[in-house]
């Protein structure tokens, strides 16, 4: 009946985001890097202990190297041992222990051999050359075995964990310096829209500044991705064309614009071209025209051109999608329970994506309007509303996700 | 009575990070970097608009710009506008809109003189040179006004604010390029101990690699320090004296190692001399053989010599007095409930860090010994179990911060 039909494959958020998924491969290309840029990066080696930590036998505490049976009736009777000398940090001794002796030991210092036990400092008093011991140690005590920590052999860290800082610590425990982990993946941006103008630029009349390029450049690159944005892209087929051919040497490539029906119907026609497309347009508020597609395999996001549908989409699609990719773990993101300042009444009919402020435990609308970067860049967070749901009153409880 | 005191200025865990955090300023030096690198950092400036957006009236919808007026009856009786022509995105139109008019116009471009209105696409039907508008809208309809996003003069983001995605698109939106930011707080880092080799290099008896420098420089890097990892320096009074006196270029300096107490006095000793030791000694859990003071006005932090200890206390004292200096949100921490899988019996007396493994929503202890990094590399999360508990039931619900 309508002369035109704006949106003609409007999926779910579920199946929107199940068909992304279902188009993302894990990165499987490697890189070496040194253990000073492994954090946060994804181990793609498994890293398999060749010697044993700590590598020999040694005291973990301060205090006297014994034999644990010439103790036994410490606290009893007076038991006092000879002093052979001192084994300090670092230092290997040659000297062997013997029955009613014992030799000061630092922590983290090689056990003399007929040592079995280490006695604290503090259950021990000097006496010249001889050592009154006041509490009995059992043989073991006080001492980190060989391979305590990491048995030579051990699968230490499997690949594909996320590398945290103790898990870093673990592989220089090895004596590693580098590390195997996945290559960040690699995402092309590019912002299209004959009005749009890169910032630094000066704008005429009719112009705005590209705001998509940055928010997208910023959420990506926090979820692991590797950016490269590419210059405004004018709604010219051909460079449309040519912008999204060079942008397909990326993994994956991210457009946003396109927000009135005459350009998202130039990108749909684009991708249909030189690929597929797999949707047009979610019933999610705001974020309606997302577009998405392959091709030769590679997935081609066409986000929405208004600032806060661009980015709220990037918040439920993008963002899973890159984690995906990167292998990074699933929701990092941090959620409180807040209450509603104010009554909300929805009725789009579509899951909605709503910006709040947060003031004293209470959450407050902060959407103003998808055309608005305020709505997003004001808020604390933001609140998914499911289809169905038509009020929130005053005092309900919500759960909010923080952005950040 | 005891020949050796171990630990002459205890402290407790809130008295330590009092201490701590009255020592720590946050970071007055600021740096431009442009808008690609700002995620993540903090404003040092207030952006103020120097220009609004929208900068002009706009059409928030595709359709048609029309004068409200003529559209009231639309759905009564026949209304047909004269199509007077089209506006693209991107083009300004020098058309005058009268009574029976309207144009064609895309979202985002200027509404033209004398309309006050657009009509959605939906609710329109072209025929011919005329337009049937099948709805009625009121003035101001799906047009976004001249600064309806940013006004002129608006503070739009304060400084201090922690730069999100969105954040950086509101910047983006005034057309700059660049934006003022606090430096990242300089952190020098030295893993101390004659014991103690740098990993690449070769391990004699005696010896262990180097931990302690790499999980602190990747515990700083994730909370938005400057980090600078120093080559081990052994036991030496002139050698330690020497590296922290060139560590003091930083704003922070974090020694590791010492965990014995003659290295523990020795380094206490230095700082005492060089400056003032506020704390040494915390009661806590692993990490007792804490020591904090400053140079110079400059906060010195020397950990437990243990891996775990050390990253633990870097995770309780380290990471507070970094975000304070970087001038982050504080508390990042995600944490879940779990139940504890296993009965825990806690006779410390001091406050505990206790690591944990995850499984099927039940917490394990992970801990093996303060010497073992795998104590904390193998766990998933860790429960601060405070002074006085004695025991955790299997079953109980606990809080576990996760590790990440």
């Amino acid at each position: 009946m309508k002369e035109m039909e704006p949106f003609n494959l409007l999926v779910s958020h579920e199946e929107a985001e199940e068909i992304i998924l279902s188009k993302i491969q894990p990165i499987d290309r490697t890189e070496s890097v040194t253990l000073s840029d492994a954090v946060n990066r994804v181990l793609s080696e498994d890293i398999i202990a060749d010697s044993s930590v700590p590598p020999f036998d040694r005291a973990a505490m301060d205090g006297y190297a014994v034999i644990a049976e010439d103790t036994y009736d410490a606290g009893d009777r007076e038991v006092l041992l000879e002093l052979d000398g001192v084994i300090h940090a670092g230092e290997v001794s040659d000297i062997e222990i013997t029955r009613g002796h014992c030799i000061q030991i630092a922590t983290g210092s090689p056990k003399p051999s007929g040592a079995d036990a280490v006695v604290m400092v503090e259950y021990t008093e000097k006496q010249g050359n001889r050592v009154l011991i006041t509490r009995p140690v059992y043989p073991g005590a006080n001492i980190s075995k060989l391979g305590e920590d990491i048995k030579k052999g051990d699968v230490v860290l499997p690949r594909g964990v996320f590398l945290t800082p103790a898990k870093i610590g673990a592989i220089a425990a090895l004596g590693r310096t580098k590390v195997e982990v996945y290559q960040k993946p690699k995402v092309s941006v590019i912002a299209t829209g004959t009005e749009i103008v890169q910032p630094g630029e000066p704008l005429h009349p009719g112009q705005i500044y590209d705001v998509n390029s940055f928010t997208l450049e910023a959420i990506l690159k926090k979820n692991g991705a590797d950016v490269q944005r590419y210059p405004v892209i004018t709604d010219d087929p051909k460079q449309l064309r040519n912008g999204i051919e060079s942008a397909l040497e990326a993994d994956i490539v991210v457009l946003s614009g396109g927000s009135s029906v005459g350009e998202r119907d130039l990108l749909a026609g684009i991708l249909e071209d030189m690929g597929q497309v797999l949707f047009h347009g979610v019933q999610i508020k705001p974020g309606k025209p997302t577009l998405f597609g392959t091709i030769r395999g590679k997935a081609v996001f066409g986000m929405p051109g208004f600032p806060t549908s661009c980015l709220s989409n990037a918040h439920i699609f993008l963002v899973p999608a890159i984690r995906k990719m990167a292998r990074l773990p699933s929701n990092p993101e941090r959620t409180i329970i807040a209450k509603m300042g104010k009554r909300i009444v929805s009725s789009s009919g579509r899951k909605q994506f709503l910006t709040v402020r947060l003031e004293n435990g209470n959450a407050y609308p902060a959407f103003k309007h998808s055309g608005a970067i305020t709505s997003m860049a004001q808020a604390d967070g933001y609140v998914m509303l499911p289809v169905n749901l038509d009020v929130i009153e005053e005092g309900e409880e919500i759960e909010v996700i923080l952005l950040n």
